[in-house]
């Protein structure tokens, strides 16, 4: 997607030196444009930690260029498995939630499990994670080419009219490589001159949605307006949303969506005002193993401090305010769980389908 | 209420002055605790508009109290009927949604219309204001009083386990003139050494929550933890919520509820886990004349900017830092409505009873 004109990606290898992975450091934004060089899998590691980048998609082909940056390192150490192993290991656990984060690091590795030398593991291991970039780029124009269907009908519905559409966090490109989610959809119908506005959910506590997904829709000239978290219930029973997409950070094969924490309120909100709530997801944040959303899927803690503090911007620089009483504890979880019942429909690369296991299955098999 | 072991109301006439009212501003809560004099019509017009005092039952006793500073201000007026008149319409038209408001200007209003010298109008406001203040304070202590029997029961339900109550916004002593409706139930509870925990939705745009409701509970020792307003639904789906309470801009004849933006969300959360959602609201936010909540109450939409910016606190003193994208618009709704059906009970100062017609009716009438 462009930025001031330029075409970007949020994540690939430095033009004139391919040992070196580059991301825009997304803590930064939307006041300051910072490219970051990535060099050794500890930068990987807390990038992703520290999120200079996030979003599950991004994270897994991330995580996955982590680990060919841990090839090249191993070039240089004679038990140079077990360190690519211990590099991979550490890459995981910088987050618990996103589920690509683990598929696309393993798929590295069983790649570079085939061969023996390390020369051949740092060619197959670059060669994968160009892969893996490559497919999630196609993925989410998949989503878009799919999402956009929905969009273009309730357009058509309303004669069209305005069709407005809430999101919650970021799940646009910066969240991805390109395109995105659930803004993919979205950048597809402005682009065929729908006539779309998108409420942002400002996205407490790291106000991704207002800081990302408001930057992302600023820069491709899509209408849009920031909200609180707390005002989308009242839009909705205003008759002011036709529609919620949100992203996905893991997907049980039963249709429980893992996404920011507050999806799960903003379902709940659409669901009793009739109004079509869908997911966009790569069939990558769909995880097999885990039926029941609510009880299985590990939820990040995250710092009390990112709920007792803000980043912001002042006097050209950015400054971290404390927003709360000093004296009292708070409580981070990072994501919640939607329950599939209040799911209209799932928007995957592969087409969409219901959220259960007979619809999901389906699409996985495709 | 003490702060810092001292006593406070939210609201009083200045000790040496009786001409002044003093408040506690609240902008500057929880980092600065800094004492107002508001000495004229306009002061209490200012105060209520940019929120120093916010709450529908506090802003209910100092429109009173500014119509008392019209009457003093007309002493020197030929035409002192006309000033007292203009001047409780302007600070009517501070703020839209509380009833309360309305109600205590009017009551003062009827008041003073019974005599005719300027000075009789000017002690009967003055004792007028101060009978609404004391009402206020006792309805206050009698919901405490009512409500703390709700507690108690789910205390005793869980073998005196610590009960986990989660609140929005800030319907403490600082919204009202002493205890606080929502939380003054806690207060009581809390007294009595029934163990609790409060979960305290910070609350954005203002964060009220973040920043009154947390000092509140702070200052009385009360155990609680401050949340994103997005993590009430994941609590409750874990069983990490046993009650909600929240207190009232307006309440319907039908027992619709205006609160806060955002409450609507928390109140669909609640129903959705099976969990009990109170209102605790003196009887001085019902509007007899509006059946329809959703419909028929007006939302107040305030400044974009205080979604677009936040003031926190850093190098000891308040600074404004701005957290979203700075080309995006942004909108801001002040309240919602959470329709009766969601909710469980409305806890008066006359009594508890159910969200309907007949039950709202048979309480007033008491």
């Amino acid at each position: 997607m462009e930025v001031n004109k330029k075409s970007y990606t949020s994540i690939w290898l430095k033009k004139n030196n391919q040992n070196v992975i580059q991301i825009i450091d997304q803590r930064h934004l939307p006041f300051m444009f910072i490219i970051e060089d990535l060099k050794t899998p500890e930068d990987v590691y807390f990038a992703i930690k520290d999120m200079h980048i996030r979003g599950a998609p991004l994270i897994g082909v991330a995580g996955a260029f982590g680990v060919y940056l841990a090839t090249l390192q191993a070039r240089k150490k004679t038990n140079y498995n077990e360190h690519i192993i211990l590099a991979a290991e550490k890459i995981k656990s910088s987050r618990p939630t996103a589920v690509n984060l683990f598929y696309a690091i393993n798929r590295v590795m069983q790649a570079i499990d085939s061969v023996k030398s390390i020369d051949k593991k740092i060619k197959l291991s670059k060669e994968t994670c160009i892969k893996i970039r490559d497919e999630e780029i196609e993925s989410c124009r998949q989503i878009g080419i799919k999402g956009f269907e929905i969009i273009k009908k309730l357009s058509e519905q309303k004669n069209s009219e305005v069709v407005n559409i809430l999101t919650h966090c970021n799940a646009g490109w910066l969240a991805c490589v390109d395109y995105g989610t659930a803004l993919s959809p979205i950048y597809f119908a402005h682009d065929e001159k729908i006539k779309l506005h998108v409420w942002v959910d400002e996205t407490r506590p790291r106000n991704q949605g207002a800081k990302l997904t408001a930057w992302e829709l600023h820069q491709h000239g899509v209408p849009h307006t920031v909200i609180a978290d707390n005002t989308g219930g009242h839009l909705m029973q205003h008759g002011l949303v036709d529609m919620v997409i949100v992203g996905s950070d893991r997907t049980t094969i039963n249709g429980d969506v893992a996404n920011k924490i507050g999806t799960y309120l903003k379902a709940l909100a659409a669901k009793d005002n009739n109004i079509p709530f869908y997911v966009a997801l790569p069939t990558s944040t769909i995880d097999k193993n885990i039926e029941d959303g609510i009880n299985n899927i590990p939820i990040e803690i995250r710092d009390e401090d990112e709920v007792k503090f803000i980043d912001g911007f002042r006097n050209n620089e950015i400054q971290k305010v404390m927003v709360s009483n000093p004296n009292s504890p708070a409580l981070n979880y990072g994501f919640d769980v939607t329950p599939a019942r209040l799911i209209t429909k799932l928007i995957t690369e592969k087409g969409i389908c219901n959220p259960n296991k007979e619809s999901i299955l389906n699409i996985l098999n495709k």
